[in-house]
C-alpha cells in the first residue's frame, strides 16, 4: 500500500530537484547560444560543465526522493531490481509500483517544463534580441549534428546506458531506494560531465526524457519572441532512447556488476 | 545579550573571508579584461572558475563566523529561521539579531572594499595601460549584457536564489549557525561556477550585494589611472536582486526542503 | 592455486571497465577531431578532461578487479611487490601470477577493443562524414606531434612512469590488491587529466598499452568510412614505452616512496 | 638534536615531491608554448589546472616530509610558530631549526632542478623545433607581462601571501608538522588554480622560489637548442617576493586565523 504522505513528499522532491536541473543545464545552453549573454559563444567544454553542475545542484536539493530526476534512472532502477524508492534515513520512502514510477516520472516531467519556463525569464532580453530560431529552441532542447533517427537513437542509448550502469556501479551493483543522492552529488555530476564531453557529440546527449521533453513542451506553449517549430518529428528519439539505455543498463548492471553488500 | 567578544572575531572572519572572495573573484576578471596580462581574454569559463574558487579560498579563511560572506547568505539564514551564527565547534557564536546581522553584513561590505583596493594593487601596471575605461569598472563590478533594470532584477533574484536555496539544501533543509562553513568549501565553490556558468549571462551574477556595492565603492574612490565612472544608476541593481532572492530562497526553502535532523 | 571462479570474475570486471575507459576516453577524441559534432575543435583541455573522466568511469565499474584497467599498472605492481590482485573486501582476490597478470592483461585488451567498437557505433555518421582518414585512426589510437622513436617512447615511459609512481604514492607507497579501485575514483582522473595536460604535448599520451593497442586493432578491423592505415609502424611505441615506465615506477617507488603501514 | 635518519628521509621525500611538482608545471607550460604540441596554444586555463594539478601530484608522492615543496611554505610555517616538520603519523618528524629549514629547502631546489631536466627530456624535440628562445625559457621560470620589478614584487607578495594564508585557514589556524600534505592534496591543488587564474596575470604567479629558480638555473645549464639568455635580471623577484609573502602570511596568521585545536 503506498504511503500517502510520503508519495506527495517525494513528488515534490523530484519536481524541485528536476527543476533545478532543467534552470542551470539550459541556462547554460542559453548563455552560449543566445545574442548578447557574457558568455556568448563559450564553448563546449563549458556547456559539459554546465550540465554536470547543474545535475550536482539538482541531486542536493532533491535528496529527500533520492534525486533520481530522471526517468531513466528511475526506470533502470527498477530493472535493476529496486523495491524502494526514497529516503530510508528519512523515513521518507514508498514500494516500487506503478503509482510510484509514475509519480516519479511525472514529477520530473512537470518540474522539467517549470525550469524552463525559469530559464526563458532569466535570459528574456537575450530570446527576444536573439535572431535565431535554432538558437532558441537549442536552449530548451536537443537535435543532433547530423540527423538519422535510427543512429541518433543508438547514440542516445548509448549514452544512457554509460548513465546508469555507472550509476549502479558507483552503487555497489545494486542501487536501492538510495537513487543519485545516495552516491553524493559530485560523482554524478562528474560522470554528466564526462558522458557530455566524450558521448554528447552526435547528438547533444539528452539522456534524460524529462530534460528534453519537458522544456519542448515549455517551448511549444512560452510566447517566445520569434520561436520556430518545436522540431516534434525529432522529439521521440531523445525519449525512447534514453528509457532504452537506462533499462538495458539496469539489466545488464545484474551479471556485469558484482553486488557489494 | 550579545556576546561582544565573540562578535568581534566573527566581524573579523567575515571580514578577512569576504575580502579573499573579492581579491581572487576581482581578480580573475582583472587577468581576464585589462591589456598585456597571461590570462588576456581567457573566457568566461575561466572567469567563473576563478569566481568559485574565490569562494573556495574565503570559506576557508572564514571558517571562524561560518564563512556567509555574502548578505543575501546571512539574510536568507535569518528567513529560514536561524538562530545563531557562528562555528559551534570553535565555542563562537552569536545570536541572530540585528546587532549581530549588522555586524555579518557590514564587515561583508568592508571585506569587499579591501579586497578590490588589494587587486588593483596586484594589478596596478595593467590599470595604468589598460585603455577602455568599461574594461576597468568591470573589474570591480558588474554589468548588464542588455540594460534594463526590471529584467535584470529578475535575472539576479533567481540566480541568488539558487545560491541561497541549494546551500539549504546542502544543510538538509535548515542551516543553523555553520553557514558556508558548515558545508566544505568545495561544494560551495562547484555551486558557484554552476550558476556563474548558467545564470551568469545576462548581469554577469553579481547575487551579493557585498561583491557588487564594495569594489564599487573602491573603484570611485581609488586613484585609478584613467578611470570613468561609476555606474550608479546600475548599482542598486545588484544589491536588491540578491536580498530578494536570498529572502524568497530562505522562506521557501521551508515547504520544499525536508528537513534532515 | 589460482581460484578459478574469482578469476573468471575479475576478467570480467577488467574487461568492463577497460571497455568503459576506451568508450569515453576515445569517444571525447571523435567529438573533438570528427565533422558535424557539437564538441568540434573543442581543444586540449576538453580532450585530457574527457580521458579523466573516462578513467573516473572506468575505474567505478571495476570495482571487483581494483580497476587496474591498464597493463602498465598491473606490471608496475608486480615489480613494486603486489601478492595479489582483486578486491579484498569482496572476497574476491587471486594471488598474483603469471595466470592471473596474464588474465589481466587479456581483459584489458578485449575490453579496448570493445570500448572502440562501441565508439565507432556512437559517432557512425560522423566518421562516414569525416573526410581525413587520419582524423579517424587518431579517434582510435595515438600519433607523436614530431615522430621519432626514440624520444617518442621517452615521453610515453615518463608519463607512464609519472601516473604508476604517484598512483603508488596515493597507496601509501605500497599498492597491495587494490589497485586504482582502492584509492577512489576521482584522484586518479585527476592525476590523468594532469598527467594529459603537462606530458601529453609530444605523443598524446598513451600511458596504456591496452588503451592504444586495442583500438588499434578495432580500427584495423571495424568497416570504417574512407579510412586509412592503422600506422602500425608507430604501435609498438605506445606499447613497450608504457611497460617500461610502469616496470620502472614500481621498482623506484620501493626506495623513494616510504610505506605507510 | 636532529635525528639524522629522519632528515634524510624527509629531504628525499621533499626532493622527490618538488621534481614532480616541477615536472608537471613546467610540462604544461612546454604543452602550450613549444611548437608541433598536442596542446599548443591551449590557453591559460589549461596552464593553471596543469600548475594546480603539478601541485596535486606533487603533494601526494611527497607524504613523508609533509610536503611544502615550496620554500615560502616552509618559511611561511615557521613565521606562524611551527615547532615539527614531517609526517608525525608515520613517526618521520624533524624539530624547527636552521639545519631542517635549510635541508628542506636545499631538497626543494634539487628537485626543481630535476624535474625541469626531465621537462626538457619529455619535450626534448619540441624544444629543438621551436624557433622563438623566449618561449623556451618560458616554459622553465616566469616572467611578468610588464616589467617594473617593485610592481612585480608587490604582486608576487600578494599571490604568495594567499597561497600560505589559505593553506595555515586549511589547517584551522596553525599547521604544525604537517604541511601541505595533512590537508589532502586536492584544496590545495584548487587553491593553486585559483591564484594561478585570480593573480597569476602580471607576473605568471611563481609564488615559489624553488619552482622558478631551480628550473632557470636547469635552463642556464642544459644544452638546450637555440636558448636564448635566462634573464638573470629578473630572477631574484620570484625568490625575494613569495618569501616576503610567505612570512607576512605566516605572521599575520596568527591574530586572523582563530586556531582550531
Amino acid at each position: 500500500m503506498v504511503n500517502v504522505d510520503n508519495l506527495g513528499v517525494l513528488f515534490l522532491s523530484e519536481l524541485v530537484g528536476t527543476a533545478m536541473l532543467v534552470l542551470l543545464g539550459c541556462g547554460v545552453v542559453a548563455n552560449v547560444a543566445l545574442a548578447k549573454t557574457k558568455g556568448y559563444n563559450g564553448g563546449f567544454l563549458m556547456v559539459t560543465i554546465g550540465w554536470g553542475l547543474a545535475v550536482f545542484a539538482g541531486v542536493i536539493v532533491s535528496y529527500a526522493s533520492g534525486a533520481h530526476i530522471n526517468p531513466a534512472v528511475t526506470l533502470g532502477l527498477v530493472a535493476n531490481g529496486a523495491t524502494e524508492f526514497g529516503n530510508a534515513g528519512l523515513g521518507l520512502t514508498v514500494p516500487v509500483d506503478p503509482v510510484s514510477v509514475s509519480a516519479y516520472i511525472g514529477a520530473q516531467f512537470i518540474g522539467a517544463i517549470i525550469g524552463a519556463v525559469i530559464v526563458w525569464l532569466a535570459y528574456k532580453q537575450h530570446f527576444d534580441e536573439e535572431p535565431q530560431p535554432a538558437s532558441k529552441l537549442g536552449v530548451f532542447s536537443t537535435g543532433p549534428g547530423i540527423r538519422n533517427y535510427a543512429w541518433n537513437l543508438v547514440t542516445e542509448i548509448i549514452g544512457t546506458f554509460v548513465l546508469v550502469f555507472v550509476v549502479i556501479g558507483f552503487g555497489g551493483g545494486r542501487q536501492g531506494d538510495g537513487g543519485l543522492a545516495a552516491l553524493g552529488a559530485l560523482p554524478v555530476a562528474l560522470l554528466v560531465i564526462g558522458i557530455g564531453v566524450s558521448l554528447g557529440g552526435p547528438t547533444g546527449y539528452a539522456i534524460n526524457p524529462a530534460r528534453d521533453l519537458g522544456p519542448r513542451i515549455a517551448h511549444a506553449i512560452l510566447p517566445i519572441h520569434g520561436k520556430g517549430g518545436s522540431d516534434w518529428s525529432y522529439s521521440w528519439v531523445p525519449v525512447i532512447g534514453p528509457v532504452i539505455g537506462g533499462l538495458l543498463a539496469g539489466w545488464l548492471a545484474i551479471p556485469l556488476l558484482p553486488i557489494i553488500t
